[in-house]
């Protein structure tokens, strides 16, 4: 069963697939579905001894092209539709034991490229209105596969949360003329004390109004909406960017640091959107070492979100974590 | 060091509060802050032997009647404004090593009647917008004191989730004339698969589009939109059917169900909201037994949330674990 039911006292779709509630979770190494196949031993998800990086549609997908008929009837208060979309899966290389963190920048950069087709083949789509390119990475973040990979969603609709940044930024577009995100990064910038990194087409900071207290933003220079935009030169310089940061959060840390990586882009719903600009949201959920922030009463019910650090304290912390040289 | 800080991007307050990133936590038990002081022995909190229901400031509070003032000079873009608002414990007992679900309906009701009291007097200040009564309850939800207690916080605005579901009452009173929430109640009883449990003045059920497999809404049937406007006999139905719920929750997952309890009322910022009906939201996180829902990529990165159950399904199973009789 996989459907779109409509909330009406939030004013948002909720997904329901029953039958992820049965994927495979934390399997031994030895098991993993996200390896090579080897010759004689159980068949992978990927049927090939090695490989660089693989896309295939996701085995417990919640979005699917074609979608069974719902399994209720809905009014005209909470209607339901099908789950149309896409869920992909991105495997990062064939190597179990690793992260992207600890990869070359020349992989990350192919990654760049594989996320570049993916959102041009599936933006094409009639059935898709947003491509969302994430990573959940640890299992403090609920993984539950540790082979490293990303998703990508073609949602049937403009997510919620993608579409109140996206109203944000109409507004102040409206009312000034300019594009929010140049605008925040252009105060970032001046003020330096909450730059992460940054070289001539990305800057990396930890937002003035961070949520979460590691919680770091990747912007471009330049106003581009999507990934497709980019030319070779920001294509390197983005995976230059994401190597210095990851290695950073481990080396801060200690370890191999938990997080979401969200890819933030323009919708592909047809609409004009000359607003969008192009970004990553990292949310690692650590606040220390030993503790995790939690989106707890605060949060998951009132949606006010409460930071216990303040980001002029965290990014320089995380600035001198960074290696200076790749 | 604690401020309000403005996030343009999402159009909401960030509450940073530093001073929270030392607060106590999971202290051993002969070292609870929220037990009772005993002769001869460390200061809790309570400064007495022995107490029922006790309310007091929360000592690492991210809301100050008298707030600091903010240590950073905001922008038009991202300005600041002081903390100002006031963050409660409401500790439901003396004992340690018991939960809301252990304790009497009698109990439950002279909690609501603490809550009615503490709405009443902080919905009379200026500096408040919004009352906001919940609980954070188990480690998994990030709770840093197991004593059973709940918190209030008076926000000097309507938190952002709050202010998207009044948005939606309101539209739905503007189309039609009618409260959303009475209109989503009559069509679950009409339906009546994701009621699990009723008396003659409320109605829990598991919404339609419920977000998490365990997910409750407890309404009244009356169009109350506040704890204060109920009447004696609704606050001991209330007490009633929070007992059977909580209970209920406990013997279907054969352990004490950690949970997030949100009590959604009108706002107290002086507008006028007749299409706000009172309720309370129960989130607990579990999925299963041993599987917990993170809220992951999809959710906290886009806003969409994936259901891996249908209510259809787990509606009853609760409804089965409900006490018929208390």
């Amino acid at each position: 069963m996989s459907e779109l039911r409509w909330n009406p006292l939030l004013g948002e779709w909720t997904i329901t697939a029953t039958h992820r509630q049965e994927r495979t979770f934390l399997p031994p190494a030895d098991y993993c579905p996200l390896c090579p196949t080897q010759p004689g031993a159980f068949e992978t998800e990927i049927p090939a001894a090695a490989f660089d990086i693989v896309v295939f549609e996701n085995r417990f997908p919640s979005l699917q092209a074609a979608p069974p008929a719902p399994t209720v009837t809905g009014s005209r208060l909470c209607p339901v539709r099908p789950a149309q979309g896409v869920c992909e899966v991105v495997v990062y290389t064939d190597r179990h034991a690793t992260t992207l963190a600890e990869e070359s920048v020349e992989r990350i950069r192919r990654l760049i490229l594989v996320w570049r087709d993916r959102f041009a083949e599936l933006s094409a789509r009639e059935d898709v209105a947003y491509v969302y390119i994430f990573e959940n990475k640890g299992e403090a973040i609920g993984v539950t596969l540790h082979h490293p990979h990303g998703q990508i969603y073609a949602y049937p609709f403009v997510p919620p949360r993608v579409a109140r940044k996206l109203a944000q930024a109409e507004a102040h577009w409206q009312r000034t003329g300019r594009d929010l995100l140049g605008d925040l990064l252009a105060e970032e910038l001046r003020d330096g004390r909450r730059i992460v990194c940054e070289n001539e087409a990305f800057v990396a900071f930890i937002p003035f109004f961070a949520r979460y207290p590691y919680e770091t933003l990747i912007v471009p220079r330049r106003g581009v909406a999507a990934i497709v935009d980019f030319d070779a030169v920001e294509r390197w310089r983005l995976a230059e960017m994401l190597k210095t940061l990851l290695v950073g959060y481990d080396r801060l840390f200690g370890f191999s640091l938990p997080y979401i990586m969200a890819l933030h882009q323009r919708p592909t719903d047809g609409g004009e959107y000359p607003y969008a600009r192009f970004h990553i949201e990292l949310l690692p959920p650590h606040r220390t070492a030993t503790k995790l922030k939690y989106l707890a009463g605060s949060e998951s019910g009132a949606g006010a979100f409460i930071n216990d650090t303040v980001p002029e304290e965290t990014a320089p912390r995380l600035r001198a974590a960074c290696p200076s040289a790749l």
